[in-house]
């Protein structure tokens, strides 16, 4: 019999969009000993996190809590617990991940709507506004950080819009939660999707969602409970079942709540990552936080520029943790992002579709988004593409960085946080 | 703002049909720092674990993965993946978990027959094929090891009878992995769901499952490759889509397989948790520990019996892994757990439906199955039973169990191995 190895991983410095580092304390918190999921203490950290939840979404929403899965999960628990056959579905796309909206919502059934820009751009507000006065769907979906083109949507006005036409708005955070605003009751969003792979800093395999009361409404009516825990009073047949048992949330929340009706076993370890990744989201504080995003955003897109380099999400709206940069002609994208992990231990990201071979992403999320990772990723970059034969300005990119780092308004003070750079 | 406190878990005794004490190698992976899913590091792993799962499942299939889930999550895969509107499953039903399979199958828009027994009791395999041949199901879909009852459904000849009849075989065996034979080659088990957090030892999370051809080739006529990463080559519209994406087989197969197509982002830590959790299985070897587990389930079983209790599932075809006792008349079964958990630290289970408040389950799998946690649960129960008035044989349980400890076919040697107790 072949010897299987004991692990042996590579320490990378991960700059793509996720999953990025996890924060070393959440990978602690992983090695804590198992508790049985009706254990008072494990159903206490349940609770704390759903209140950690609430907190990073910005909402008083009763209902936050992780899907077990990665965070696709999320977004189909949400959209096939509220679809019904035959509903009316408006999907505003601007990148791969609309495309996946569009993937998750057709199995339910629905008549899809979609609108779509030019991969780079986002929409105008009142462009979706208009579709929705046109279609007049039971849903919006629509993302908001949008890692395939490193765009950002605006949805401030989508929100509020929703509610006056009776729209369910349904977004995508996955990219965002954790690393700039979702606001999710300012904007009157009605269910959010978060990830943990990226501005968290958690490993992949949870979800965290919330709703409010306008989805639970949904779920009331197509709510039915599991024989084999089901009482007499429950009911346990439906008009419309959520077409899935595992992402039913209105059996999700039974678990959850306080009846703690027995569905699934909670994933023990992800959910002590979760927690204790939130914990130190909360820690930091949430404006800090999105200040130290951008603030290494900024380093990094003055590296990069001052190397001679072009980015492709050079606009107003640019997501703020992804930096996508142009692949100058001539050069082999795949062969530098090849060379940058072998000789340095960096990972860098490609892209989909219309924009594979043409831009690299950058990742700045979370743990990953760190002064000495933008400064080590620009140094490498600069070495590799001189390798390759690219033209560049040498020895600019890691000065500009620097001169972002070194300008008044931030302090290098020394701090125990390990992220020092931020503090004024 | 509340502060949240650090993670400050009690240590405890987990004796339920799990989760269970998850092994410490197991927990000292899952602090290994995250790698990208196309890191090169990490497919390598993922091919390794791919290979262990075959090994465990006992089958030459090319298709062993987990899903990005708890354990039920592998059975909603295998199922929403297969099952087309219309078709007819059969569900022979001798548990809570066969109940389960009828609510994750019914989401599919199907024909749903069943057949039940008494909880307690386990079906003749000649019933389940007369029945198969009668209604004709497209599947069959059927537990192994039923922990609500802690019975096991004998498959050996219902398996090649599927095969027989050109039906397909679907197998809960979440409890049993890792614990007892599970040979889904020499069975002719056509799909087969595992368990992590039982007989496996690794936090729930996962669900490895396998297939064969037969299920393939159902997949491949189901198969669309999501708009976003599809090439001009691929399909992207199909007849009857499978009514997931999430548990879309025939994407998770192009994702786990050579072509690597992009998905969801794999669980970094929880398939690190897998791994090493397969190559403790496979160190330990698969008869070690099937002797392992009914070595502890006798010592056991001879110890609640020496104590005056009875048994519920005294029977030939007991759960080797969980074992149910009898509530002694007069005597209130929750305050029993609670005062082991409260006093003792130590979880067994109740049960559901008809057998609650009527049984204890004490679970015997994967880590928790050790000579000290049985040691441990029999002399905390007598005191909490003397505490609870109850009228049992005092001193004679930890007797019984040692008298089989120290039988001469089994030799305590001193060694490396926490499974010591087995060594001969």
């Amino acid at each position: 019999m072949t010897a299987f190895k004991e692990i042996n991983a590579p320490l990378r410095t991960i700059m793509t969009p996720g999953p990025v580092e996890a924060d070393p304390r959440v990978l602690r918190a992983m090695s804590t000993p198992i508790l049985g999921q009706f254990d008072p203490a494990f159903t206490q950290m349940m609770n704390e996190t759903m209140e950690m939840l609430r907190r990073i979404f910005q909402t008083k929403n009763q209902w936050a809590f992780p899907i077990d899965g990665t965070s696709r999960s999320g977004i189909e628990a949400v959209l096939c617990s509220v679809l019904e056959p035959g509903d009316k579905v408006l999907i505003p796309i601007f990148g791969r991940f609309g495309y996946l909206l569009t993937e998750i919502a057709e199995r339910n059934g629905v008549e899809i709507h979609t609108m779509e820009c030019k991969w780079g751009e986002v929409f105008d507000q009142q462009d979706i506004i208009d579709e929705m006065k046109r279609i007049q769907p039971k849903v919006l979906a629509i993302v908001h950080g949008e890692t395939s083109t490193g765009c950002m949507q605006p949805l401030d006005k989508i929100g509020p819009a929703c509610r006056e036409l009776d729209v369910l708005c349904v977004v995508d955070a996955v990219a965002t939660i954790g690393g700039t605003e979702v606001k999710v009751d300012e904007w009157q969003l009605d269910a959010v999707i978060g990830g943990t792979q990226k501005c968290f800093s958690v490993p992949s395999g949870m979800a965290p969602i919330t709703y409010n009361e306008r989805v639970e409404k949904i779920l009331a009516a197509r709510k039915k409970v599991e024989r084999g825990v089901a009482t007499e009073q429950d009911r346990v047949n439906v008009q419309q079942p959520i077409r899935s048992n595992y992402f039913d949330l209105s059996q999700l929340q039974d678990y959850w709540g306080p009846r703690r009706l027995n569905h699934h076993t909670e994933a023990t370890s992800m959910l002590y990552a979760l927690r204790e990744g939130a914990r130190i989201v909360l820690e930091e504080g949430l404006q800090e936080r999105f200040e130290r995003h951008r603030l290494h955003e900024k380093a990094l897109i003055e590296g990069i520029k001052a190397m001679g380099l072009g980015l492709f999400n050079d606009v107003p709206w640019k997501l703020p943790m992804v930096t996508c940069v142009n692949i100058p002609a001539g050069v082999d994208g795949d062969s530098v992002r090849t060379m940058l992990l072998q000789q340095f231990g960096i990972e860098i990201a490609s892209s989909f579709g219309p924009l594979h071979g043409k831009i690299w992403r950058i990742g700045t999320m979370g743990y990953s988004c760190r002064k000495e990772n933008i400064l080590f990723v620009l140094g490498a970059l600069e070495a590799v593409l001189i390798r390759h034969g690219a033209a560049i300005q040498i020895g600019q990119g890691l000065q500009a960085a620097l001169d972002v780092y070194e300008s008044p308004v931030v302090a290098l003070e020394a701090s125990e946080s390990p992220y020092a750079a931020v503090k004024k």
